[in-house]
């Protein structure tokens, strides 16, 4: 089943897809966003029967499939490249967090912000958790996903470089696609194999697919769990192959008005369009 | 005034202080917590009249200040050590961000987690925003935060150095006081000069004044506003001066039944005791 957080007639909701239809789980529910969902129907997610669409899909505006996560986990990098498999994985990835408000939903503008001339893409799988849990082991980590979504972890380079910690390059406003929507993980049993793909105006920037992570999706739960408490609506957006723009040959960076997709096997196509931003929005 | 979250009666609630008594604001506002509270009443912190107690001080467990922050950002060190004014400012500080599931109440436990025996203290101040800015000025900046308080941004320094980002050190599961409470910005009209102390079993560990900032507060918020969107109830951690354990000779570190206070001058004591931790809470 797809799940999704939606804006209709101005007001947010959240709900699956089903055809070309939206079914409103806010209103059949009462619970106030899509992580409380997950956490009340963790075990039946993709089970639910007799729903009846409310919307045309064409009449909802897509927020950010959740749009206020608790946490947002991030790894850097992440895929051999062809040919790169038995290199030496480092012991750990290097992690990182982006802020809900560094979020944008499908079909909505991706703000390239004014102070840079450095916005690049990143397309990577997010991982959605479904159920709390901590020290989680790799065996049992995949039980915790609720399921999986686009995100184009947009970076700004310059920014992400004035100290050593990436956070400012990681959380302007408005610079992550997340979307179009969570595909719950009963019709993802298996989440290597993906193929991951992002384009540019169309033409292909990177590909790869996800059974060749460094850091698995269950070593990466796992990791995070042994530290922090992994929660309802947590999002884990787990590395991104080469291709992307700062280490192309010549650097070729994000302008306004170019169209950024990423797209996953299984999944579908996350679309958004660049716009600058003022600081005005 | 004294805003505050606890618990009472296992419920969650908010409120302010006066005297050794507790206001319960949720009740009296119908807001959810304390974070929607500031928000709707940013000019006005202060100045509520006619307000009763409702509980003795003494019933209540507190919470961090704010439960829930949409973020934490943090930086690093940040005070110039007695002597150290002149020396070379960097550009920017290290910016790093902590989960609100990292964080725990005064006179609640510091979690040490049993992975590591490198958990360590760092005393600073911390502002909370009130209400919502983009691209603040450093002249304007102060007028957006609604309050001070104290918090101990609890290290985790093997974990801290996994990779360049000290994403995973820094956000073990309740690692980081906040509280007792925030004392509005109306009883501090300036927040530099506020002295700030630390102490391990009482024995005085970091000692310095926030006119040593490198970094000052309005240079924070308006920096932070550059790239992210400030929301009433986000902390920005301002950074600790020396004295923590990792660099003292010999290096010392936090072990169960330690107490560690933080107090700020104008604020008050944050108090927690160390207990260990095996992932079971």
């Amino acid at each position: 089943m797809r799940y999704l957080s939606f804006l209709h007639g101005g007001e947010a909701s959240f709900g699956c897809v089903t055809e070309d239809a939206v079914t409103d789980l806010k209103k059949r529910s009462g619970l106030s966003d899509l992580a409380s969902y997950l956490a009340a129907n963790a075990a039946s997610l993709g089970k639910e029967s007799g729903l009846t669409p409310d919307y045309p899909l064409a009449d909802i505006r897509y927020l950010p499939v959740i749009p206020n996560p608790s946490k947002v986990l991030c790894v850097a990098t992440n895929y051999w490249e062809p040919g790169g498999e038995g290199g030496e994985r480092p012991d750990y990835p290097l992690t990182f967090s982006r802020f809900a408000a560094s979020q944008t939903g499908h079909g909505e503008a991706l703000l390239k912000p004014d102070l840079s001339e450095k916005f690049d893409y990143e397309g990577e799988l997010a991982v959605i958790i479904g159920k709390a849990g901590r020290r989680v082991s790799e065996a049992d980590a995949l039980s915790y996903v609720a399921g999986y979504s686009c995100f184009n972890d947009g970076s700004v380079r310059d920014w992400q470089k004035h100290s050593t910690q990436f956070t400012p390059g990681k959380n302007f406003f408005r610079t992550a696609g997340f979307g179009p929507w969570m595909v719950s993980a009963d019709e993802i049993s298996d989440p290597t194999g993906l193929s991951l793909s992002t384009r540019v105006n169309g033409e292909l920037r990177q590909s790869n697919d996800t059974s060749r992570l460094i850091f698995s999706i269950s070593w990466l739960i796992s990791y995070f769990s042994q530290f922090t408490l992994l929660e309802p609506g947590d999002v884990i957006v787990t590395g991104t192959p080469s291709g992307f723009g700062s280490t192309r040959s010549p650097p070729v960076f994000l302008a306004e008005g170019d169209t950024v997709e990423v797209e996953i096997g299984g999944i579908g196509t996350l679309r958004n369009t660049v716009i600058s931003d003022s600081g005005s929005v």
